[in-house]
């Protein structure tokens, strides 16, 4: 069953596994080494779909692994597993990634993307990113002041989707101007002078820029928006959770 | 600043201050005497919309409230603020409250419902009030195995919607009867033999029925919906969030 099996960590003491540690519970040493740790048998086998993203699979040394896990295999004592899990009822098996990187060259063809200023809560970030790639869009760019995308509680809501659909960070300005250039028309969302949802149509591409929990869009970022657009509010809610609002956003723009 | 009090509790021991803490912490507390807490400025201001929810008002004794906080207030030591508080850093302002209860009599005219099957992440159940409560619905019900609308977290999520729109628990089966006799139609969510959302119209009233995050909703609930709808994955996602599928259905059937 270990077949694949070319190495064996017993110590909570062990470098690597104070990397992986780390990794799990700071943004700092996931920003620095461009890597990132996921768990759990959904999240390993969307990782094995991007191969070239995965570094190594840590695998508890009870656990039965699928035969296609092909991937070079750590086995890992029950105490590492712990040490490195996130989770209180662990499943073991955990991916050891590369945080993906894009060509700058592709970046130009992308022509439906979510924008995202601000967003600080890490489960708003994944459901967003999940959802934008059920939408069918190109990538998600977020900027200054988002949650990071790689940390362990983004990537359990995503469910997967970190390894469907670029997530790249960046200065939002930068990327307006990118997608204006190639006529990509800017929706943003806010309450002033904007339309309401009922007048929106569905768009060839787009680019569709959410803001923060509290305070929405960055008003200058929001004055280079093309067309600004608000979802209206028939009870008494004073607005919606801004994953749900990007949802019902990101299905009305995106041509059937 | 505090002439309104009408008592101070300085001691964790107090008997008051032990049903609090278990109406924070307990499910069965909450079900038992049909009560629950909420914390914050936000929702506190909420609960006193609805003036009948209000048990009475607790609040830590250094912080200053707003003259219209005219309920009886309790003022508690910053031990007992603790002792209560679900938070990290608490705002010790609390409303300790009566769950909402509604004559069936009334139930009997709401025409636009989301009907609720076993969904158990309580952030999930929150967000979807409030979705629900912005979309003008006229009540969320539960089915069972959904998490406890009354639970801290849920309430976090729905941002006061508990007390805009009308939150009960009960059989589904109870509920599709109900609808049925009175000509709504009922739009379930599933992939078999289901419509595509881009097909779905806007309808003068409907229940909408989703379900549990893994499995969806319950076959036999789904058999006696009168139409079943699905969203259209149009990347490699292999589901949307259902808060997410929530709002986006709603927006949808709900008419401008």
């Amino acid at each position: 069953m270990f077949s694949l099996l070319n190495k064996r960590i017993e110590s909570t003491q062990n470098a690597l596994v104070k990397h992986w540690k780390k990794l799990v519970t700071t943004r700092k040493e996931r920003d620095q080494t461009k890597e990132f740790v996921v768990e759990g048998f959904h999240l390993v086998e969307e990782a094995l779909k991007q191969p070239d993203s995965v570094i190594q699979l840590l695998v508890r040394e009870d656990i039965e692994i699928p035969a296609h896990w092909t991937t070079p295999i750590i086995e890992l004592t029950a105490a590492v597993a712990k040490e490195i899990s996130e989770t209180e009822q662990t499943q073991g098996v955990f991916a050891y990634c590369r945080q993906p990187q894009y060509e700058e060259a592709d970046q130009h063809q992308w022509k439906k993307v979510l924008l995202i200023d601000a967003v600080q809560d890490p489960g708003n970030i994944g459901t967003m990113i999940r959802t934008a790639d059920a939408a069918g869009l190109d990538a998600v760019i977020l900027g200054k002041g988002c949650a990071d995308p790689f940390n362990p509680k983004t990537v359990r809501s995503a469910q997967g989707s970190h390894f469907h659909i670029p997530v790249v960070r960046e200065e939002l300005t930068v990327w307006i101007d990118r997608l204006k250039t190639h006529q990509v028309p800017i929706i943003g969302t806010g309450l002033q002078q904007a339309v309401s949802l009922n007048e929106l149509e569905a768009q060839p591409s787009f680019a569709l820029l959410v803001g923060n929990e509290g305070s929405g869009v960055n008003g200058e970022l929001l004055a280079q928006a093309d067309h600004v657009v608000k979802i209206p509010l028939y009870g008494q809610a004073e607005s919606l959770n801004v994953a749900v609002a990007t949802g019902i956003l990101l299905y009305t723009l995106r041509q059937p």
